[in-house]
This record gives C-alpha cells, structure tokens and sequence, in this order.
C-alpha cells in the first residue's frame, strides 16, 4: 500500500517537493515494446508548463523530463519507468515571510498537524506542482494506450470560468488548442480572458473553474466493479488533483433533477453489429463498465487560495496574522489542471485496458 | 488488489449476488477489542432494509446478519471478521423475461460485454442489494470508531429529491429520522411524499436525487496525500455506489463559481487553543488532511432505471425490443442510498485514523 | 492492504477461527466462465480432511464446502466467489484447561502479546484449521488453470519424515496417493508407519516433515520481477502455512554447497523449437520467471507442538506451569500439509498467468 | 499492486538497469521527523560496493546517494524519499558479444521470452545491480527504526561458503566486520579466502553460500497473521534477492528431522517480568508474531552463474553457443548478499513496526 501511488496494473509513484531538488513519476506495469522517448512525454509536460502566458503563474520552469530507467533502444521493456524532473527556478524567498504562517485555504497548516513538521518551500509536497509528475506519467499512458488499443483519444477542455459557461452549441474541438483556456468556444475564451485580466491585476482576486475531460474510442468492457469500477477510479483520480472539489460523471449532479424516463439512454443495434445509444446521460458508463460510447467525465477547481488580498490566518505561534500571497499564482487553476485531467483519464483508461486483460483476457461477449 | 475490496487498513471484500443464497463482508484489519454484536451491526442494515415504506422496493428481506468469524466473547479479535445475510426473498421469477434482454440504464450489456456471461437474476452482482454489505461494514466501522476515538458522529440526510431542494434556513437535525426520506427540513420531507407518490403510481417514472453525508468529530490530522487523500477516498467511496454519477467535497462543484476572497475560510485560534474557522467552504479538508471542521460530502444518484415506463432496447441476439422493468423498485433509490452514503463515510474515517497511527503514530503537531 | 489475504490478481482472503460457527476463502479474481461445482472443490478439501486414518488427527470434521457466490449455472462470473465450511466437531472443552496457559510452539502467547486477547478455542484463528480454506481456493484455482492454461499438472508429496527420506532411486508417481503419507517411495511410506506409529503410542511425541510440490507444464515466461518473482510468491505461499521453517526452490539451501559449474543448467534447442535443459537445478525459475521447466519447491514443517509430553510454559498470570496437550492432534503435520503445499502452488500459478497477461498480454517473445 | 514494490506501510519501488544512467528506490511510508542525510546511507552502500577487494567483482562504482525528495532541513517530512544513484562506470562492452545469447543460469532467456525484447548490458534490470537500491532502502529503516523501536539491532553474516561451514563455538560478534567475508569465524574467514582465490584464479568457477541475519532486540508482537506474518514476509524479502535458492526461519530444514519434544521452546518468566525461552527453535517467530527473542533468518545463495568456464547454451536464433562470461563478476556473491539481507530485514521489522500500530495501537497484552 502506497499513499503516493495511482492504478492498478498501470501504477505510478510520484514523489517530490515544490522548492526540492526534482520531483518525478515511477511507473510500473508500462507494457513491453512501447516506443517512447523523452519528447513523447515533454509535448504533454509543455502544455501544462507555467510561465507560458500571462494567464498562469510567472515561474519559469523548462519541465525538462528525463528517462533514468525502463527504456532500451527506444522501446519500454517493462520494467519501472523513471521519470524525473529538476526544479531549477525555486524563489524560495518569495515564501520567506509565510515559514511560520499558515495560508488559509493552503494544507499548510493541516500538515503540520499531521506530521508535526512540513517542508513549508512552496507549499512543500501540497503544491500544484506536484501534477507535474502526474502529466509525465500521462505521457506514458497514452504512447502505451496508443501501441495496445489504438483510435482512444483523450480530450480534456474548460467549460466554465466563475459563473461564465461556454454554449454547448458554440462548441468546437478544433478551437480548444487556439486559446489560452483550451476552451472549446472561442467567444467564451474571449470573454474569460478580459475577465481573468481584471480578476488578477485590478481585483487581486482569484477564480474557479469546470474542466471536462472526454475520451473517445474507448472499448467497451473495461472497468472492474465493485470497488474499482471505471467511474469510481475515475472519481479518485480527479479528486486527487489539487484544488479539485467536485467530480461527475455523464449528468453528474445534474441527474439527481432527472426522472427515469428522461434519463434513460435507450440501445439500439448500429449497423457495424455493436449496441449504440440514443443518449448517453451516463457518460458512457455503466455498472463500473465502459459501453463504448465517450467517456465523460468533469471536475470543478476552487479559486486559487494564494492572492493577493489580504486574509486572516494565524501563525505557527497561535498569533493572529493577515496573510497576502505574494510568489507567483495562477489567478485560475482550472487552466493548467487541463492536462493533468487529460493524463489522469489516460492513467485510468490504460490501466482498466490492462486490468481487463488479467482479469477476462479480454475477451468479450457477443452481442446479436 | 482485489477489485472488490475497499479501504486501506480498516479493509472490506464484499461478495454475492442479488438472488445468491447470501451476500456479505469479508472484513480485515478491524482493531482487537471493540465490542461488537450483531445488534449493532443490525440497526443499520435495518434503515436500509428494503419493504419498510411505500416509497421503497416491496421486496421484502429481513436482512438478518451473522457474524461468522472474528469475534470472541462479545469483543473483536482483530482477525477477520466475516458477516453474512442469507437472501430470503427472492423471485427471480420477475426477472423471467429479460433474462435475454438488455435493461437501459442498468448493467447487463456492459456485464455480458465484459464477461462473456453474467447472473441475470435481479441484475446479479451490479444490483443495489450489493450496499447491504456495505452498510453492515460500516456498522462494524462505528463502533471500532466509537472504541478508539469516540465522539465522531456520522449522519447523512437527502438534501434534493428530482429539482424539489431542501431549505437549508429550515434544517434540523432532529427531524432527520422522523420522515421516511431522512430529510433535514419537515416541509420538503411533506412535498417529496406527495410528489414521489404521484410518480410512482400515475408517471409510472423515477427520480433522483441527492444525499449529504457530515462527519462531526473527526480529528485533525487525518488523511494521506496525495493519492489517498481523505476528499479522494471519500469521492471513490461514493461513486463507487450503485447510481452515483456525481460527488462533492464542501463546496464541491459551486466551487467553481466563487472567487478566492469569498472561497477563503480563515482561521482564528478558538477558546481551547484549537484553530477555528469562519467558514467550511472546504468541507473539513485541506490538501487531503482533516482540518477538524465538519467532513462534508455530497453525492447525487440517478433516477432508477428500472421503470414501468416502455423503454427501447435490444436483446442478446441483437433484436429490439421494448422494455419494461416490473421487479419490485425504488422509485427514489436516494433514500436507501442515506446509510449506505453514513457506512461508506464510516469506513473511510475509521481507515484513516489506522492509517495514520500506522504512518505517523498519531502524534500530531502543536499550534500556540 | 489485507493481511489476511494473498494473491495478486486471483487473491483470496481466508477467515474464520478453528471453532467459530464456520471459516472459508473470499475469492476475488477469478475469470469467468469457469465450470465449478462444490465437488471439483470438495475432493480436495476431501484429500486433507482430518479423521481419515491414524496418523491425523481423529477431530471429525466433514469439512462440505458451500458456494455462496460468484458462479451461475454451474460456471463462474468473475465475481467474488465465496466458499463456506461449517465447523461441526469443535470440542472446546478439550482445551478448557489450557484457556489461560500459552502453549509452548504455539501462538497463545504471540496473539495474546499482540492482540490483548485472543480465541483460544482450538488456537483460534492460528489454527491449522485454517488451511482447510486455502485447500478450497486451491480447488478454484486449478479449474481456472484447466480452462484457461490446460496441461499444467500439480502434485505435492512427503520426501522425508524426522530423519527418514525417501529414496529418488524408487521415485514413483503413482505410488503418491496409494499411501498414507503421499509418499512416493513405497518402502519409505511402510518406514514411516511404523515409526509414527511408535511416536504416537509409546514415545507421546510428534515429528517434522518436508514436503515437495511440483508444477508440470508451466509454460515459460509467467513471474514478475523483482517484488512478485514466481519464487518470491511461492516462498510466501509455503512460508505462510503453519508450522513451516524453511522454504526452497530447485536446489534450495544446497546450491550454497555448489560451484557455477556443476549448478549451470544448460540449454539446448529441442525437436519442438523450444528451449530444453541439461538439468534443473534452477527449479524452473530464472530471474523469478518460469524457464517451463517443472516448478520445484520444498518446504520443511516442525513437528507439531501440541503433544502428551509434558513441557515447560507460564500462564496469563505469569505463573509456572507444566503443559500437556490433549485435544486430537497430527503426530505429524507434513501429511496434511501436502495438499495446503499443492493448493498454495495452484493459487500462485494461476494468479501469474493471469498478472502476465495483465502485464504483457501474454506474448511471447520467440526463439529460433 | 507494484511488482517492483516491498512492504505494506513502510514501502519501496526500486527501480533502475544495471546500465542505465541510474537506478534507485522511491520510499513511501517513511515516518515524518527521522533524521535523515545521505552519509547515513552511504555507510551501507560502501558496505556492499563493488570493487573493494579481490573477492568481490572488479567493477569500480561510486554508489554514491542522492536524496532528491522528502526531507526538510536534515529530518524526513512523512513524504516520498526519492534515493538516486548514478550508474559510472559501465561497461558494456564486455557485454557486446552476449547481446544475442542467453547465458546459462541468468534470466537473459526468461526475460525475452516473458517481454519479448530486453535490456541485455549487464542483465539489465535481473542484474544484482538492483540490490544497491535495496541497502539505500534498509538505510532510510534503519535510521527510522532508531528513532521509533531504539535498541532493535540488525546484523548479517556468511556461515557457510561452498561446503564450509563456520563453527558456531568460534562465533565472534567483533569478528564479523574484520575480515572480506562478514565472517564471525576468523578460522573459517581464513579457509575461504585461500578457497576463493584458488576457485577465481586456477579453477574459474564460483561458489554459493548462506548468510543469515539477526535481528536482536525486537519488540514481542509485531507479525500480521496470517499472510503477512514476519516470517512470511522475511521469506519473500530473502527470496527476492537475486540468486537466492532457498530460506530458513530459526531451524529451518532442520526442524523436520526434530520431535516435538526436542522443538519445544519452553516458557519461563524472566526477572524483568517478560517471558524468557530455553531455546530459539522458532527463530523468535510464533503463529507469524514476534516474540521478543532474535529474529534468525537464514537464506542460500547459488554459485554465481557467470563464469570463466565454457557452458552450453542457445543463441536467440536458437543455434547452439559456448558461453564464457568474461565481465565482472563475484566469484561468491554471498559476500556481498550480507549487507543486502541486512537491509531487507530492517525494512521489514520497520514496516512490521509501523503496521502494528495501525492495526493494534501498538497496545500490548500484559503477562503476570
């Protein structure tokens, strides 16, 4: 049992601090005779990269990762991955002034209490940066899903800023690459924009955010009820993710206003002899397994905690304190928490394609 | 790893089917000396217990459960603790013909996709009786609770019913137990009668619904980052149950709605030399750690699939065919999904007190 | 995390005490599909089942099996299957004097240190009664193996008794299960008899054993390094079993006696184009993976504690006290442990079938 | 599930090639506020380097360890510890004219053909190589146990080498680190120097040996029954290691050609109000649980698999192939095995230590 640790078969390890040396992914259960090399994993790194616009936070980070172990000429051999990437631009002063405060809304002072000391560097071990490491390992999951169960395409998109949501009928996959907000429509990017502009330099104040992250092409069959169904692993996956405070599935909390009629997602025979559904209200999950249709799942972010209006906390001491977060934020997480939706969905998703294997061999019931 | 196994050190198999001769929980890692019976352990599966009120399944089950192993003269060994209930009730002749068909909204296609085969007797694994076992575990999880760190208290209520919300301005933790829907607010219990008995008996329809679960008590500290985080293994607890599509920690998804300011809960030092806050946007967690506030989750579940309402759908050869689930079904699964959501949140807090004696010995850091 | 539980992914958990109303395995894991009956299981339970002859012990226990879970019509679903044994013949009052004595060799005293209480009904759950529940799990996992890796054979037998070991030179297999010994050198067997019969009656003594159990037809390539090597997993296995002290693979702790030269297992190309072997000294397994040599693991039990000789203890209150144990006991345990050791390999090789494929999906990588 | 993982609450992944540019183990479970800083690993490490003497393999590597997560200001923050060590000095030229042969006695054939392709410098991750990651690991526990369990202490050494065994009468503790070989016998040291060194120069052979390691001053009650007991997982921890053929607990082998009458360890109560035992058959291990004597394990080693002499063997065409491994290699990786079985063994009881007090409180029954 690792506390540290994500998947079943597909199992990563992370392992880091925010100011430390590095920080880095060790997978084990990455298939044999998988292509892989280190811009494989830095495309995805480099999407989640900060210091990339004015939307996210200033700190410059190359998030160069390096392959120490797992790989010979080029291919995996199935043996652990280590993937590790330096910290080179840690402004340890900016959190000078806050070594004995605890920020509100910040694990700082929760970990103290639990371990009784906390490396306080950047939030230490609770920082965002942390995903960095779970991006890197997304990396990997989706070169092994695309060697093993080739036509998955994982897509994850903001589609709501504060209270402004994107219009469904605006949507555009296309768009989702041409803004900053990897929002799938361009009017609404516009308007997150000016918003998030303001927010930061006039408001001092920050915003939250929904990320949906969509996975198409997925066989059906996979997922492993009772405890690790494909939802339920899905649902831990997003939730681990820092700042995460809400996850759905399909409708989400949305069916609970439902009635069984409109809810019902009818079945019908597609002429390529597989089930194919009228709706898919349960995004694309059913008992745990996956029907086939699109995985769908999203997650709300909270504001970010570190602004730079004033709050009150106490320090170390007991003493009361107002706490301004200077360093360097992101004035909405929800941005750069796209692709670690989409590495987590990749973790998952591989990692049941696998499970499903030891489990059934794969084989599958025919239908008609 | 076992797919049907949930939990860290406090861990639970459940087994069985819907129409098996039994169904039950394999427990592990249960304290030594706590005091258990199998009162204690009844109570709760009897507020589960389906056939008790018009606006549940008239399936009629005692739900009588035996403790076959684990305990010696009233009190826990620590070795595993196997609780069993026979299934007494069940005609399997309901489900006679859709045994070659796929029910919409359920899990049949999905089984037979995955396995090749399945038991198709009352939905076999994939029913809801599976929470039966669920809920005895979390009895046996209150009162390892109550012996090791008493003054937890665990209650879950329904909050919506369809669009129909509670008033939170009319909340009262007393009135709880008095309605059949464990509902907080005496006037929503009234129109959610009225409201759920008109669609069982004329719309011949479904709700859903969603189902609030607070933790008062839980002390500070608990929780695992960063992949067993407290939020994390409550989301997975969750959504691991029949019909959930959607969880929320605090806030949860009207997270993202907020800004940081107003996100913020600040913290004072309270009367005993314990932080307080001014809010609990978070829900009692912080960075995956208890703060010491209310541990607060939502969950939301789906109408029942199961309707007297035609639905379309295809058999196993592949032919359409329109259904209609007669069976004996909840029209609101939301209300027996209340204790089910309190042994789910039961198990989770005990785990985490384990594990964190295991990780840290408990000791925890001082503030002031 | 169950420490009652063993398997990667075939995993059993196994609970209940030797004189609790029943004990059993919860088995999660296993494919679907598979024929199983309670006698496919039962013949093995039959095969270890105590009250057969003289050597065992006279405790009468039927030791029928139930299936409570996990197969429909005759075949298994993939659920968890859950096997029930009910204790008929618990002769508590056998131990009424010894309710507050810890007996030398037993675990009275460890559970009691550990656990501050304990069942010492029979020894509780430290009872070698509890293997009676691995013997079921290993009935499971050999039909798995027939249904999905055919031609793979299992078969334990003693190799030597006190100081007595059987001849190689008279080898013979179908001399195993024509004695009561499992012994598979006819001469040795009749040896034995005599001796233990003397132990029994005239010396009030007991004696240790070792025992061999050997997979044929395994094919090359199942074990998982470095943590889950096929050799890992069975010193586990074997070790796990009471009373055992020693485990080896191949040569065991003779290879230490060996230079590279002699213990080299030489590899030639066969009439089938796959690899053949000079020798065995490897037991089957390099770098912890199956070469498809026969598996071989030994492993040494003591003799049973529990015997009419008078030996030296202290009681709960700290006190001298001389021991007697009466109760019905094994002279020596190794003969039933044949079958544990059997069904313990059966559960250990299916379950690497089953993680290779999970891993590799089974490929192969080819020779010549 | 990890494959390349160890323990339950105090865990490590090791992960890394022979070859690679650096290979190490990522701890997770490590308690918060160990004092912790890379010389005190280092002393392990130089104790099983390479390249210290003629007896141990020529290669010269530094091994020297960086810690690059999960310490803060010289203590450890109850976060992943991430231990790097650089691999320097490969040479894998010395491997150019095996890339395509399976060496007898080396996992060069199982590996293909488990994964279908493989790292082959050096035996790539089957390399021994691997263990330097094991003895950092046992670093971190020691460190830990120290500050947790103090006065628990953990020693290994060679007893037999070839056919030689020590001389128990002679057993000197001081004498273990006076000599090559972590022999307590300084006669026997001797012995095996001259043998070694005719065995490496005139014979071109290698030699096995069996180490055992003691863990004195261990607490009575640490062990989780009944798949995780102490002995059970000291099993697997000795078996995991490369080359090793067999374990023993306190008798070992021994203990079946012993009657229960002489077995016994009888019970006594000591001045200091504990139990004290006439003998230590059980190797300090009863029913899985500690019980506060010396915890003895003892496992083999086979001769070393590369050597000067010329074996038979295939290519991966399949054509047969005279192997000569030049290299590097001990001629008697027993030497070596010490430090790493001494690691093994101070995860262990560390890890033990830690589960107990997740499963018990580490609350402990009273005698007298």
């Amino acid at each position: 049992m690792s506390v540290n640790s994500f998947g079943h078969l597909f199992r990563f390890t992370t392992w880091g601090e925010s100011h430390g040396p590095a920080l880095g992914a060790t997978i084990d259960g990455c298939p044999p005779g998988v292509p892989l090399d280190p811009a494989m994993i830095q495309q995805w790194l480099d999407k989640r990269r900060p210091g990339q616009n004015k939307n996210t936070t200033q700190r410059n980070e190359p998030d160069a990762v390096e392959i120490l172990s797992g790989v010979y000429e080029g291919r995996t051999t199935g043996t652990p991955i280590q993937l590790m990437i330096r910290n080179t631009d840690q402004r340890s002063k900016d959190y000078g002034d806050i070594l004995n405060t605890f920020r509100p809304g910040h694990a700082d002072i929760t970990y103290h209490q639990k371990y009784g000391l906390r490396d306080p560097r950047g939030g230490g071990r609770s920082s965002a940066r942390e995903t960095a490491a779970r991006v890197a390992a997304g990396g990997v999951a989706r070169e092994a899903i695309t060697a093993i169960a080739p036509g998955v395409q994982i897509t994850g998109y903001m589609v709501q800023m504060g209270e402004k949501k994107i219009d469904r009928a605006r949507f555009d996959w296309d768009q989702i690459s041409q803004n900053d907000f990897w929002c799938p429509d361009a009017q609404a990017a516009g308007e997150w924009e000016e918003y998030l502009t303001w927010l930061r330099k006039d408001d001092h104040n920050s915003v939250g955010a929904i990320i949906e992250v969509v996975a198409r092409g997925v066989p059906a069959g996979i997922g492993a009820p009772v405890y690790a169904k494909l939802d339920t692993d899905l649902a831990a996956a997003m939730m681990s993710i820092n700042a995460v405070k809400g996850v759905e599935i399909g409708e989400g909390m949305a069916a609970a206003a439902l009635t069984g009629r409109d809810n019902a997602d009818e079945i019908f025979m597609g002429n390529d002899g597989q089930p194919v559904y009228s709706s898919n209200h349960a995004g694309g999950i059913l008992g745990g397994i996956s029907t086939g249709q699109d995985v769908v799942v999203r997650f709300a972010v909270k504001p970010t905690s570190s602004i730079l209006s004033p709050r009150k906390s106490i320090t170390m001491d007991g003493q009361p304190i107002e706490v301004i977060t200077k360093g360097r934020h992101d004035p909405c997480v929800g941005i750069r928490a796209v692709p670690v939706g989409e590495a987590m969905m990749a973790c998952v998703i591989l990692d049941h394609i696998l499970l499903d294997r030891g489990q059934t061999g794969g084989v599958r019931g025919q239908i008609g």
